[in-house]
């Protein structure tokens, strides 16, 4: 439907509790602010920083236990995809899968995501420029495929730090697509804490309303009951209790924002 | 007084006759938005990218129109400051000098500005992150100036291109000064043109409307009547006729921000 | 053995002609300058910028031409790996497994490179600063894998182009294993071309010579016969006739370096 | 006169004593070199990070001292300028003046500076690229001053970090005057250190070979017979007592560098 969207949950699939738990809160608290929401959760991080991170509870464990929130809460799913073989299971439990940051040049990934019929989430890499999702696009279109979500979650600058270049949801939303607003993984301080990524969390609510005086469809924010013990992202998670706070403000912005500023 | 505050202008002192017209115009649009008016425009473009740009009518010429558009439309006045001999003169007809950002780091520039006891507007370097400011304001402080203004206005990214962090404005504010977003130099490419400073005009509201969620004190925007035709700077400048509508939409997202994002 | 290695070939497996007369004549080359050769060309370019861009003969085509050329001319062979099940196929075959620079932080990638004994050439992300890079090394360290060889390939620098960081060689070295220069890829300029990456053949000796002067142990250079024919990576590879000059000139400054500058 | 040319001294005249114990044993080292020596030091540091920084010994005593040593060890001078003023006195006394990268843009300065007749020294601003340094260079041309030196001191690379992007060396040279490489700023991390710029002294060695294997005219080093003690710059300068085997290994760099790579 035409309502904003919030993309959100815990970063990796923890335990089911966990899952069940913010899924409920979140789900409760969309409803309370006229918002869709989408429940996003990691089956695996592929990408952690270190080889003893926590990876999450294994492929056919965590798309059991997305399924299980799917069917409790009446929710759509997201998750991500690392290699072309894992598109069509996922596919079978979630409704849209995500391409991540530094996957989206890898062209038989994106295929065979397209390929399930799915929506897929494109997360701009770190290394490319706005303009250069055109042709990451591109290759989805070839195939026919045209449900498509565009993210923004940073962009390197320098070494161990990202910045949020916000023409790029300006140019990004040129290309015809929902555009999304990555506000907890653009704050990332890549290899900032040696052996894992560290974050800002106290820059997520600016660079969330930020976005949303620019104009985007959706959010997406990890969020988490208990940050601090969060088992991947900690430091840029959202605490749980603030998010309908956060999310109350950003969504007054876009109450204001007009479509076209100069008649 | 504590309302909103908009900075802006021609770039250059063209003749009396722009700056005449441009302060009236803007004058009106900023009294219609219930907000301040300071108005800006340079005696002297001491850092033009190329030797044959147009720099000013001159040092006295330039006050002298200043100087007129002051008492004629009862408005306080902005100014540029390049070497430490111009402050005194400088501060004897404008109430805030204005720190360029290559000359941020100046240590004797910035000492003239607060010993004239005048406002004084440091423009953040392009080369600096927000936290330096500490050090820069620091030695105004020592001589005991505290009417400080902090200008962002974009920061190097690559070549030929600048990007506005959207953190620096609330990294500034912890420093205790008033925050400016400089929206239309942010938009900059510097070197973009061969021998001129190139720009996208295109993203000033954007930008504009993403500084006013995040919460800043003023506004800073060149405009001018014909940004085409304009001495200096005009693929950045807002043309006159767009100001208000691009203003009032800021100022909408200003209203529905508070000030704790979370309670 | 203890010699210098030079890395190269044409970007992509284009013919088993085109790819039988490069390895020809750089074997003869790097036997003139008394060095070893490392033959290298993907079967796969599994990341083009553009959907329609020429991705080689295939995986099973691919590896069988890059047999060939071992055989043929008895020259360990090198290409790069995009997803985990290709490592062990493509482990039968060549000496060394590569990791392309997009992903150096995929997990799964880097242990199945890892597992087939091979050695693993990992590329730095022009997303990471050098010291990150150690913790892409502790995956196989982690799994006893010690043959591991590091390139540096440029970071990003600004949108649509890299820069070499030449401390990140010295940096990189720290870490205890060979170091790599690719002195082609370090000069693309993504997305500069549109729908393909641009590039500045130009700085390539320039770079080169830059990175032996700081101490590197290899070099990686893609080459072709005819660059601007070439169906991948034409504006960045060096011309075959003159790599000889090129690698000759680089050579003569290794002979003078140093292993350690201040006694 | 054609041979290489060192240029170099401590950062800022903190006593004659110093001063003259340095420009002994640097002058003794050139010689055994066979190369130029032009000694720097600067009578004013005017942007320093901090307000409470040494800042020099004052105008008139600096270039007093400046001269002493010019007169006592027959070599040539080179300091720094900030304001227009001070090149004309500056002038009658050292031979190059030096233009600060921050200052690069600043056309009165450049203008004052080239009407001395002296040779001017401009450093490329840290928010600059390479090819935006050819309207600096006009600035002066239009006046008819062609004596000019252009040095290469590092690039704004996120925050409080600079690279040296060793293409810059090569689009510089082409703009037709003697290229300097300045090995102590380039490791500089501005605001690194809170209230001071830090740095990185151990890259000084390895970058100064790199810019050697490019192709340069002159290498700009800090150098001090205690680093650790200097009122300015410590954490980058070079140790007296190494500078001999530093530069005797670039020169030998230099020694086997060809004109043309490519016949």
């Amino acid at each position: 439907d035409s309502r904003f969207t919030f993309i959100g949950g815990p970063c990796v699939i923890e335990s089911e509790r966990l899952l069940m738990e913010t899924a409920e809160k979140v789900k409760r608290i969309t409803e309370k602010l006229n918002i869709n929401f989408i429940f996003k959760s990691s089956f695996d991080k592929a990408n952690r920083s270190s080889i003893e991170s926590f990876r999450g509870l294994g492929f056919e464990e965590g798309l059991r236990i997305l399924e299980k929130i799917k069917k409790t809460y009446d929710i759509p799913i997201i998750t991500d995809v690392h290699e072309s073989w894992q598109c069509a299971s996922v596919a079978e439990v979630v409704d849209v899968l995500q391409i991540p940051a530094f996957l989206c040049r890898q062209t038989d990934l994106l295929i065979a995501a397209a390929k399930t019929g799915r929506t897929v989430n494109i997360k701009k890499g770190q290394f490319l420029s706005p303009g250069e999702m055109k042709n990451v696009i591109y290759k989805l279109e070839e195939i026919g495929h045209r449900q498509i979500l565009l993210t923004e979650r940073g962009t390197s600058f320098g070494y161990n730090n990202l910045v949020v270049d916000m023409r790029s949801l300006v140019e990004m939303r040129k290309l015809g697509y929902p555009i999304v607003f990555d506000a907890t993984h653009s704050v990332q301080r890549p290899g900032g804490l040696g052996t894992a990524t560290g974050g800002d969390r106290e820059f997520v609510p600016y660079l969330m309303n930020a976005a949303m005086a620019v104009g985007i469809d959706a959010i997406f924010a990890e969020t988490h009951p208990n940050p601090e013990k969060a088992l991947s992202d900690g430091p840029n998670m959202i605490p749980l209790h603030e998010l309908e706070d956060i999310l109350s403000q950003a969504l007054e912005i876009k109450s204001v924002i007009k479509k076209k500023i100069i008649e």
